[in-house]
């Protein structure tokens, strides 16, 4: 198995490009699908500053080194969840301490590449913890832990002047909502699904920079680049039905190399648009929230309401 | 298990209901599930014709004697497509006489019901077997077979003066379908996928009263009222992306049951109408065929094409 590029020994074999490619060709192939997909999809544009979501987890450590290495002005943002054993039930072995070590990952990338890294604390700065505010509310951890990076994501962008927010979202992650999407015809949720929200007043713009990359590849940029990242999934996420929707499109992918990719990315070219008035029809009149000045229908915001009742 | 109408034994298990059937309750489940899907999308009107297209399996078996049961002027139509191990690569096993069994079937069921049935020999009648001309013009059997059904059906049903024809797409096979449409967004099929094709000048109305029923469903009516049926898929299908998509809908289905009736069923509630505009963009303006008279964009029709090159 030769390099595509420079007819070296491979390390990686990418079926859905029909090509393999030697560590360091495949370092630039991954540079250039993120290059790709920012261009395409007009996600940063020259000079603005980039506030990179990182877990801890690979995909947005290897974002936050793609976007670096493109020479963008991207600083990181690491939110402590707090997830460290709250809830026995569900959190086992390394779980224990899943929160604590996801953050000490993301901060020694931060100190090995000289960047900046802006931390929050759910517990400490905000005064809960995931495990605790879904057992107090009684709702599933992951859409109390999505309310909550929506909130505190997008207040740190724009308390530090930051034009967009990046996450670590691959292609993997994105065709699984589509199918999730899709299986229900959700309309509204379709026309949301977008590699790009665009910026609206009070919302800095979103961006997933890793949507023409999978799981698989970014793993491998990680140890061919020397990036040490937390391996476990969430312990709070396991048996979820974004997981079973993964393992569908991976025995699709299985059967017909190219499936998943071409499922995503069709949808964008072909099917996105016939849903974008269902998300345009949901929006309704914002005010300023009562507690914190974020746009919201409500008096209150979501994520405030959300601590008033943990708090 | 107890039957939910009666509560005598049940024989069968339907996980998406929820529900138990002794033989005779389920047989009225089934009859009542066709009623729904004719009534809500007004599939046949009242003293209306109906030219049933059976192809020897229990799908087709079934909705005949479902509909003749539900009062329905119904004859049968039998195509012999001629598949009785021309390709010994394909054909194996019981699939050497697979056309001839099939249509005994058809026949047999047609006598013990009192019941009309057109027949159609493709080699007899028109010069060609499905195998044959597959190879001639190097296509796949399954797009050369499809073409050549919808062109004799229609011409059947006009020839007899039919208002309908009815097919035994089941709900696997619509859900197969919509999965293949959505995996490459293919706005014009999407917007054509609906089970009732409303008549056209030159075309009749086309119906698929088996939406709300599955495979297994209508295994089960056929062994319960007696019908036998050609259990064997047709040889030549095997290993087509079809099945494949079976498969992984059985997946997603066992995980979580309805799942599949649910992506159909919000599909044509929710989904559906978005396309429908894609499917009337194709539509160019259509002419007579130079050779038989049916409407075509072209001057000679697909399926007198197909004849010419392959006669």
């Amino acid at each position: 198995m030769k390099c595509r590029r420079c007819r070296g020994p491979a390390v990686i074999d990418i079926r859905r490009h029909n090509a393999a490619f030697c560590g360091e060709c495949f370092v630039r192939h991954c540079r250039e699908q993120v290059r790709r997909a920012v261009d395409a999809f007009e996600m940063i544009a020259p000079g603005e500053r980039v506030l990179m979501a990182v877990s801890g987890g690979k995909d947005s450590l290897a974002a936050w080194d793609i976007l670096l290495d493109l020479g963008y002005a991207c600083d990181g943002l690491y939110l402590g969840l707090g997830i460290e054993g709250a809830t026995a039930g569900h959190v086992t072995g390394d779980g224990q301490q899943y929160s604590k070590t996801s953050g000490e990952f993301a901060r020694a990338y931060a100190h090995t590449r000289g960047a900046h890294l802006v931390e929050i604390d759910l517990p400490g700065d905000v005064g809960f913890d995931i495990p605790g505010a879904a057992a107090a509310v009684r709702r599933a951890p992951c859409g109390v832990c999505g309310l909550s990076k929506r909130h505190l994501f997008n207040r740190a962008a724009l308390d530090g002047g930051y034009d967009v927010v990046a996450t670590g979202h691959n292609l993997d992650d994105e065709a699984a909502v589509l199918l999730g999407n899709v299986l229900r015809w959700d309309g509204p949720y379709l026309g949301r699904q977008f590699p790009v929200l665009p910026a609206t007043p009070g919302f800095v713009r979103k961006v997933k920079p890793l949507v023409r990359l999978t799981e698989r590849e970014m793993a491998a940029y990680c140890v061919l680049r020397g990036i040490d990242y937390v391996v476990d999934e969430c312990p709070m996420a396991a048996g979820n039905r974004h997981l079973a929707y993964k393992d569908l499109l991976n025995d699709l992918e299985l059967r017909s190399p190219g499936a998943k990719a071409s499922f995503l990315f069709s949808f964008w070219e072909r099917g996105w648009s016939h849903f974008a008035a269902d998300a345009e029809g949901e929006r309704t009149e914002l005010r300023p929230c009562a507690s914190c000045g974020s746009p919201t229908p409500d008096e209150v915001c979501a994520f405030c309401r959300l601590v008033q009742r943990v708090g």
